[in-house]
């Protein structure tokens, strides 16, 4: 219906289809639509080729079956209909989301055994990757607890990314009082989750530090790679069950998203963690952006830079 | 898009305009897709008129206020918007629902502060209601407890009606094993909460019991009314707090709705509510159904059938 005021020349992929932005539409009858009943994945394009891809088609397989939704195509397809929105757009960097709704089921709440589902594909370019590369976010993070809480588990599956995306909304409105980048949120039992739209990371003398997959926590791709990375490091990574403030005493603290990559926190809850509140990022954070700019050096750009 | 395999010669009323609903589409880019970033209203028309229009509107209003969206229409351009839906598809009786996104909004969780909201009317035609009609269900409903537990409000606000609802989609999906119609949804703390799309009454010797508003429920239209019809015939009405047992022990179980109306309820976990498992509806579900299609018959058709 109607568009963004940019990439109007865009191509989108909707079911099976590749069409201009401004005509790629669904159905107010798709359940992506009436209920979010969808799950999704962001992705990262480097150099043509989406960073992990294997990691978010599993993660996006698994929500699939969580939700009860038939997909009825294969990775390989998924796969396909990415390269196309890419190659369609003549995109090698760029961000990208896929999207599986369970399709259009007019009626009652109730899903269907056997789904037609819609597929949606959107790319937009992104900056290049990699080693010298400019970070994709606005600096160092404000971070903010919020009285929003993550839901548990057992009222909303965590691990699967889904069109549900209103409690990370809510928890982004309250920023707007303290002008805070992102979210501190809280599971149920008042332990440290995630951002809204990221995972969290802290250090402190002993190890790196991050909520364990234990609470209600998306099993972010970037999370896990540089858990990896950290390892192959020697340096210790422990996953546990963190209050509030062993966050705000920590040495440092950084996010983890698709886009963003490795983003330093600056202060939490007001509190700089740097110490002199300039956001410069600590060690570690430093050494494990930089091995994350040189993996996809290396497996995008053929060692380019290095 | 893709269309529902029926009412292709309908219309609905999509950002301002009547548009046949094979074409009545959002972009992928609107936040009630991409998000489900959304509130809206499921309404009963009867005889050209909804049901408690007011109520609706407020409930309405309060959900966008509760997730910032500025709708920037007054109250009666809804109104007028519905009413052309029902006039161009010559709809007297008709399930209304009307939703409100955030609108298109590319990029970024984040919600801007100024909004262009998306406006849908959907309508569909029912049977009509009133004194002696035909309830729009299958009859007397089997309630099953679920695992999947209703969120907390201070991670999902209950009280708005959105189109985040994976929750009661996840718990519908559990029903696939019992082949029951409805979940009894608890709270976090294990407290009877609602069904995926209605409210829960019980009654025992003592008086109607539905648990209090206090908990994670959504203020039902179709709850008030009945409480107010119950109380109007001298019925003591307690919102409380109650455990699951307090249901599967009551005399009579029955679930509301604004398309349901009043639904009987005929087992819990399996346990007959009747004692004898037919289903029949016990004396006061029967008398707060027929008290219902009274109020419907006065307000809505002159009191043809009285």
């Amino acid at each position: 219906m109607r568009e963004g005021d940019e990439g109007s020349d865009r191509l989108y992929h909707v079911d099976g289809d590749l069409v201009p932005a401004s005509e790629a539409t669904v159905s107010v009858e798709d359940r992506g639509f009436a209920y979010g009943d969808a799950a999704f994945e962001t992705m990262r394009a480097y150099g043509g080729a989406v960073f992990r891809w294997d990691a978010h088609a599993d993660r996006l397989r698994d929500a699939c079956e969580t939700l009860g939704i038939d997909r009825g195509l294969a990775d390989a397809d998924l796969k396909r209909r990415v390269d196309e929105t890419l190659a369609a757009n003549d995109l090698a960097d760029a961000y990208v989301k896929l999207s599986i709704t369970r399709g259009v089921q007019p009626g009652t709440l109730d899903p269907k055994p056997a789904s037609d589902p819609t597929v949606v594909v959107i790319a937009k370019p992104l900056a290049r990757g990699g080693v010298g590369s400019d970070p994709v976010h606005d600096g160092p993070a404000a971070l903010q607890t919020t009285k929003t809480r993550k839901p548990a588990d057992r009222a909303i599956p965590a691990a699967a990314k889904t069109h549900n995306y209103l409690n990370g909304i809510v928890a982004r409105l309250e920023l707007r009082v303290t002008g805070a980048d992102e979210a501190l949120m809280l599971d149920p039992d008042g332990n440290v989750a995630e951002g809204a739209t990221a995972n969290l990371f802290f250090a402190d003398g002993t190890a790196l530090k991050t909520p364990s997959l234990d609470g209600p926590i998306l099993p972010g791709v970037t999370r896990s790679t540089v858990i990896e990375l950290a390892e192959s490091e020697g340096i210790p990574v422990e996953e546990g069950t963190y209050a509030p403030d062993a966050v705000r005493e920590a040495d440092e603290v950084f996010l983890t998203n698709t886009t963003w990559e490795v983003r330093p926190v600056a202060t939490v809850d007001g509190i700089a963690v740097d110490g002199d509140g300039e956001g410069v990022a600590g060690p570690l954070t430093t050494l494990l952006s930089r091995l994350f700019d040189r993996r996809i050096e290396e497996t995008h750009y053929d060692g380019e830079r290095l």
